[in-house]
């Protein structure tokens, strides 16, 4: 009944595996301490103190992670992810940290260590390692992750050094520490910088699971081992500083899988995020319960799947795996799938088969979707058109407002009440969130006792600095900010492009195009004029006609008070215009003047 | 200590008034019968069939409503509203309803219903009104909304007939009754629609509350005695279609506000809707109990404000309200304020504090920001913004997701089964939602043991019929959609337009204008090249060169194959350059070819 044939996509041998145990690159250990390298400075530093820097992390969910410590001449990078553009950035892809502070500093950095394998922790790496060049310290899946980009940008010569949870790594004067957290992936780190300046915890992007889906749990005890050494600061995730309570287990998921699975006799079809490694054992656990066979549709989200199997990081029986291609052989109520498109994304698995565009899955009545994730702000839209097309079909859809599948990965304000109570710190800084959420994160520490004057809020290019005394924001601003990256272009897209996007996309263009004897300062055809998005041209004639009217008497006018000025000409005739076109549509389309002399 | 001057907007003398009791036009009743006109049918409909056609309100969220019940030469209209143009609506303003249906059946137009105040029921009136002329029937809060809109757009002549709960119309072959419900707004009606194919109840925007802040509860006892008679369909609110539960009593506002009040000792700033009348009694009564004074902030705010005080929809002591003018010269601690700007609209007056540009308004230090409200999909970022903004200033912002400071006005689905416990309908019509809304609050009446082939499912533009014996959804597609209002013009943004400004958001323009001697076909001189949106020019110069070289030669073996063909070459123009331009960049701007001939 099921094909007997390895579905394609795990008939992956060693050889063309994205990654693999055997790649001595990603063997754990020995990790030698950084060559010692004397840095040239660029900027002179305070000498003696510790700096904490964010490139990227402190403006919000979905902002690209990178924050720097810096001592001596001696750099630490934790982090280098993507951003979500946001809705002024219009047509951008995604955007990645200005690096250029660190560009300078290059031969000061010991090591970039990536916390966990989602996008805004490691998506900008293909850009900024090449840049950098420092060794990369991080856990096995990740690494995986990382590798299998590298790969697809063609990026050589990488060197991974493969950390588990309490490995201790000396690297110039700090010495750093893995911690185990739980969080909506496996192989997630929190670290221990030990500096010059004390103990400071670096713990971005984690819960308090007690009973995770694969794994430990977070490794509390460790963490108030060190806060009996004396933590200096903390530093830590603001995502749900405004949320009360505790967050869920992730194990309430698999409750609610197990009972759809039950209960569902049509075909049912999970999307979530394609690095929810968790997330897809979950499905795969329901599955087998529940006698399904799985199929995993969607790109990225089969190489994730790819490479979380051969690093053992997904328990996945024999037979359990279906080619997409057999999908329609199989009777309903044995198909599950599992696939991308969580956020309404423009060509992914989900979206495509609610445009009835899928190549192999077509939705029918009594297939049962699951949207296995919240909503990224700005995203809403777009699931809502996903959703309602695959009603259309006669499909049904279950929310994660209707039922318990999904759960956040940060913790709520109780799980950081926890962490301030085991870690002790001296000063509270939190980091990851907007403004708004740093601040109340802020609350939350100086309610726990946390002396309000060493509770620390900084945004992106602030810089903080530790001396053995106390520890403030400074007035230096190093360059920061988010670098467009948009087609083949990273940085080509900045203000003046976007504002021009901006303002065509408000009210169009207004091109006109002048021809004018040079001898004579005479136009010689009537004006040309190439308009989009402003008015459908062909129903607006009466208003061309015009506008040429008006460009004429303008051009002749600016002609005889400043002959042969074609820039002051053609200012006059954008400012004149731009008025005449308001006051006839009450719309702003960008005027631009073209004078051609013959 | 206060300023003894009566503040600005409430000196408000009858004469003045947008809308005053003694104005004739709003007295409550003797309501005639309509006009009994001898319709010319434009498009023969079926005879002695109850028509329902929805040409607006069946697509989501913040879309227009206008639900049309038809029968021989009979129409009634319910409401006239302005919906949120979708992300894609790129520079549109608000969509209003495609009334082509209507203005060709406008002589059998026996009145336009409009159930309550919000701009999603009442704002296209000023649009639809004067096409279709006909009568006004609502309730006196709305009638004062809608007639400032009238004066406003400088409409004349309409007809205000102001009805209250119980009062009963014949009008054409309808009888119709106005029903009381409860929502976030006073005067809210729904309607039972007596037709020679059974009783139709129309239930729009209510919950089930018990205990208003303004007025009495929902009447239930009412829907019930209707029930006795035999209710044929019930057409209701799927808002909160798939939210569990009871929905929560306006009330619990008030004990938040009263607690926020009591603990806070800087300035309190509200933002809301400016409709949200009860609101505003809310934030009045909390106000009065702590001793603090009033500002209200924002033109549209002031002038509902002003209406619902002069009908005697507030409760407004002597003396509290007071000139924004005089608000710096108040102790922090006995100021509160009351504003728009809850979903970060441009312009608003708490964005406008929030960018530190309001011209009485400073944010400082120790503010106290209640937003009011919840985010309609698609402003989330926008309010994100405005949060960080008033932190970065020094104020708190308090959230609904953190205390209760909004409830919603729509019934969940507790309350949902209640009306359909009440009603007790042969066939059920959800109605106001999305696609996906309309299906699951279908299947919640199924699960109420209405027979599933009695759950009417239909989209804007479709039409139901009845007869005696049977209610389905016709074949039948009548005009419907969503025209744009955009500066003063209406209507003419159309798709060509909007996927001219969509593809010029993503990838810009790039115009490529050649001078050509008509009598050789040569260029003249070299092409002139304008972009914008696509690449920084300045930073492009090897791009633009290579460009240029590009156009001249495929102008050259183009003008060869097709002499003088200007067409066909600006085609061929077009299809290279842009594949040239993807090759270079990965963008695709749009190319616009343009040859002038000399």
């Amino acid at each position: 009944m099921y094909p007997t044939k390895t579905p394609a996509f795990v008939e992956v041998t060693p050889k063309n595996l994205p990654i693999s145990r055997s790649n001595s690159s990603l063997m754990p250990l020995p990790i030698k301490p950084a060559q010692e390298v004397k840095a040239k400075l660029i900027k002179t530093a305070p000498r003696n103190k510790l700096r904490l820097i964010a490139l990227g992390g402190q403006d919000g969910i979905g902002d690209k992670n990178m924050y720097i410590y810096e001592y001596n001449d001696d750099i630490l990078v934790f982090d280098s992810g993507m951003g979500f553009p946001s809705a002024e950035m219009l047509g951008v892809d995604f955007t990645i940290p200005d690096i250029t502070y660190l560009e300078e500093k290059k031969n000061m950095i010991r090591g970039i260590f990536i916390t966990h394998g989602h996008e805004d922790h490691i998506g900008s790496m293909p850009y900024t390692w090449p840049k950098l060049g420092a060794p990369i310290y991080t856990a096995p899946l990740t690494a995986g992750f990382l590798q299998a980009k590298f790969e697809e940008s063609g990026i050589k010569g990488a060197k991974f050094n493969i950390i588990t949870p309490g490995d201790k790594i000396k690297l110039g004067v700090f010495n750093i520490e893995a911690i185990h957290l739980t969080h909506s992936v496996p192989d997630v780190l929190g670290f221990a910088v030990g500096t010059p300046s004390g103990l400071f915890l670096h713990l971005v992007d984690w819960k308090i699971d007690y009973t995770p889906v694969f794994g430990k749990p977070t490794d509390v005890v460790r963490i108030a081992e060190l806060a009996g050494d004396g933590v200096r600061a903390l530093l830590t995730d603001s995502t749900n500083a405004l949320i009360p309570g505790y967050t869920i287990s992730e194990q309430i998921i698999s409750q609610t899988f197990d009972n759809i699975f039950k209960d569902t006799k049509g075909r049912i079809i999970i999307s979530s995020f394609s690095s929810q490694i968790t997330r897809v054992q979950q499905v795969i656990d329901a599955a087998v319960k529940n006698r399904r066979k799985l199929v995993i549709a969607g790109r990225s989200m089969e190489r994730n799947v790819n490479i979380a199997m051969q690093l053992g990081y997904l328990r996945v029986p024999q037979g359990l795996l279906q080619d997409i291609r057999h999908i329609n052989h199989l009777p309903n109520n044995e198909v599950a799938i599992m696939c991308t498109g969580s956020q309404g994304q423009e060509f992914s698995a989900l979206v495509r088969m609610a445009a009835g565009e899928h190549r192999q899955i077509q939705i029918k009545k009594g297939d049962t979707i699951v949207i296995s994730a919240s909503p990224i702000p700005g995203n809403e839209a777009a699931i809502d058109d996903t959703v309602n097309n695959l009603y259309r079909l006669g499909a049904s859809v279950i929310l994660n407002k209707q039922l318990d599948v999904h759960v956040s990965g940060h913790a709520n304000q109780e799980d950081l009440k926890t962490m301030i109570a085991l870690a002790k710190p001296e000063y509270f800084i939190p980091i990851h969130g907007d403004y708004h959420h740093l601040v109340e994160h802020g609350k939350l520490a100086e309610s726990m006792g946390i002396d309000p004057n060493k509770i620390i809020i900084f945004e992106n290019g602030q810089v903080v600095e530790f001396d053995q005394k106390v520890g403030s924001v400074t007035k230096e601003k190093v360059q920061s900010g988010n670098i467009l990256v948009d087609g083949s272009g990273v940085g080509d897209v900045g203000n003046i492009v976007l504002r021009d996007r901006q303002a065509m996309a408000k009210d169009g263009i207004f091109v006109v195009i002048i021809t004018v004897d040079h001898r004579t300062g005479k136009i010689m055809t009537s004006p040309d004029i190439i308009s989009r998005g402003f008015v459908y041209m062909r129903e607006a004639e009466d208003l061309i006609y015009k506008s040429r009217q008006e460009v004429k008497h303008i051009f002749a006018s600016a002609y005889e008070r400043t002959p042969a000025n074609y820039e002051l000409i053609k200012k006059t005739i954008r400012d004149q215009m731009s008025e005449f076109l308001f006051n006839a549509t009450q719309r702003h389309p960008m005027v631009i003047p073209v004078v051609i002399e013959i």
